[in-house]
């Protein structure tokens, strides 16, 4: 297996050193190739270079330093609008305005991002998603002036990585808790700590406990980083945006 | 560029050959090291390998020949169950039953989905996506028992190709049709001819609008393959497997 396929790492801190833009389009070509849906590529991305316009964007992402800092940021759309303009313009009438055609124009675009981060970091760059994008979407798709059915997915920040890879791989639950062979297996109580007894031991994680001033990392997720009153909040202003961009009525 | 990433091509057809369990699941563990929301993992692999459950699956998939052909077909899920069991079995009670949280997981979903889908090509496999998996997602929940909180999202067959790989790569959009600069450019009636020139003029889409006795391509997608009363009835019913798995009331 490739090195850059196993030993990557999310890059958060950037070089000055700025992206070359025939190697980004050389980039993004190749990401093109990945699958998608019906070859109909229900996708746009926006580039971002200009500082201004960073600044702009940045407190949609909550003012994640990697906005201003990355020198290229991509905000990948679901963009069901040119092939709806593609149809009008050869004297049909489409109906890509619903919650189906939505969800397979946003598993492209998320096709589209994750094969760009990888052709990316094959050639030395670093990546960093910003899930943030969906928090925000309608002011993000303000900004960039989106029309209907076009909506903003998931937002990627490149540049040449700053940091030295951190190349501790053991942050991630083991294989046999994400995987289910042919029927799904629910989680016991014992299966749930032979899952997350490794992750709950690292240093960092109990540092970070500690930090939030909780009893454990679940907490954490559940109590702060992830509380129902927030999620249940940008879960309200993620629908007014596929509302606002004309996925549902 | 790696030739892999480069010249990929979705593989309909495998071999009798099949893929070995350790080389999968380096392959999945690989692809776990792509990035994902806030390191919660919010996914989980259902792995069919089984003949029997093949064909019981196929009819969800609009029996495509590949679900029953290939040797492996993995069900890319959103999973906040083991995470929501996680937290209850540390004491606190996280809010992860809204569409936030349907969202991030689903993108994490397809994050490992394509991490996975470029590791086992770099490897020889070839793959292709079932774009129908989100079309028949209640049917699919039951088959694998997937319990509240774990929705399919994607699905990825595997195996060793049998056909040769088609080094047509002329098929997509130019790029300049996809991107854009800062701000979002509408497309004129000029940039839609400009966009899809290319792609009307290929044999291969010729023949298909003259198959289908329609006028022109656009027509196609628009009238028969992603005809308004489809996409709309699988809407619906992608809306009331969102409803039972508990993401929404």
């Amino acid at each position: 297996m490739h090195d850059f396929l196993i030993n990557r790492h999310t890059i958060r801190s950037y070089s000055d050193k700025s992206v070359d833009d025939h190697l980004l389009n050389s980039l993004l070509e190749t990401a093109c190739r990945a699958s998608n849906t019906g070859n109909m590529q229900a996708y746009s991305v926006v580039v971002t270079k200009d500082s201004e316009r960073k600044k702009e964007l940045a407190p949609f992402h909550f003012n994640q330093k990697q906005v201003t800092n990355a020198p290229v940021v991509l905000t990948f759309c679901a963009d069901l609008n040119r092939l709806t303009k593609w149809c009008q313009n050869r004297n049909t009438t489409p109906g890509f305005a619903n919650l189906q055609s939505l969800t397979y124009a946003s598993i492209d675009a998320v096709i589209l991002a994750q094969a760009f981060c990888t052709a990316a970091e094959s050639q030395g760059l670093g990546i960093c998603y910003l899930g943030t994008t969906t928090y925000n979407a309608e002011q993000i798709s303000q900004l960039f002036q989106l029309p209907k059915l076009v909506i903003p997915i998931t937002t990627v920040t490149v540049g040449y990585p700053a940091e030295a890879l951190d190349l501790d791989k053991s942050d991630r639950l083991p294989l046999s808790a994400v995987i289910h062979q042919e029927m799904y297996t629910d989680y016991t109580s014992s299966a749930i700590d032979e899952a997350y007894r490794m992750k709950e031991s690292m240093p960092q994680n109990q540092q970070f406990v500690e930090i939030n001033g909780k009893e454990n990392l679940a907490q954490v997720y559940a109590e702060i980083r992830y509380a129902q009153k927030e999620t249940d909040y940008f879960s309200e202003t993620w629908i007014e945006a596929i509302k606002k961009q004309g996925y549902i009525d």
